[in-house]
């Protein structure tokens, strides 16, 4: 388990500090039939999903990761899923504003790459 | 993805009605290789996950969903990743208790019947 727990926390630390500092390095994670939800739209392959995640009308956010729980997401294939939650702010035009998040990950973990198979983010509904 | 979406919808509700009426009738959705993770914790297999959840240290719980995400896991397999957003509500000796809810279900989806591989909650966790 520590391994599966250790490519997790890898994984999670890239996501979203690459999130946070520079959104277009995020579409070498994801291939042709990846498939992102985001707010319930979805977007399948490489190209929409990295233009979804560059697109979004918001220049800066700050994540904070409060859990993560990693699973071999198959007895057969060297694959696992990830769930994090936690929080993000975003900062637009100097206001500050803070919203609960949550999110679902799910990847396929090569050699020595990761390779998001989908990904599941509902990250700016509230929950209160 | 109406079908997709119909089967999420349809297991989510089968998955959180069972859970708040009669918790001892999720155990015929794992496997023995299925895997919980429950706050941080696992339990591998359908027997020990089924205990986990028939002996949670409470007997009331009603959960109501806000979010639900569908995509297939897989290219070449039929299954689906699941992921479920909501509160959920403890009632215990008539102590009215809210919580903010996340969970991330993961599943395959047969011909008839539902089987869990993996499911990941995180449920306990307040988020704010």
């Amino acid at each position: 388990m520590a391994d599966i727990n250790s490519i997790a926390k890898q994984f999670t630390d890239f996501y979203y500090s690459t999130f946070d500092t520079n959104r277009s390095g995020l579409q070498s994670l994801y291939r042709d039939s990846s498939m992102l939800s985001f707010e319930g739209a979805q977007f399948l392959g490489a190209a929409p999903i990295s233009e979804k995640l560059t697109t979004l009308p918001f220049e800066k956010v700050l994540h904070k990761v409060t859990t993560l729980d990693a699973q071999p997401s198959s007895p057969t294939v060297a694959s696992l899923i990830v769930s994090v939650t936690g929080f993000w702010w975003l900062m637009t035009a100097q206001i500050h504003c803070s919203s609960a998040r949550f999110s679902s990950l799910y990847l396929r973990a090569g050699v020595t790459t990761y390779t998001m198979i989908s990904s599941v983010s509902t990250m700016a509904r509230k929950l209160s």
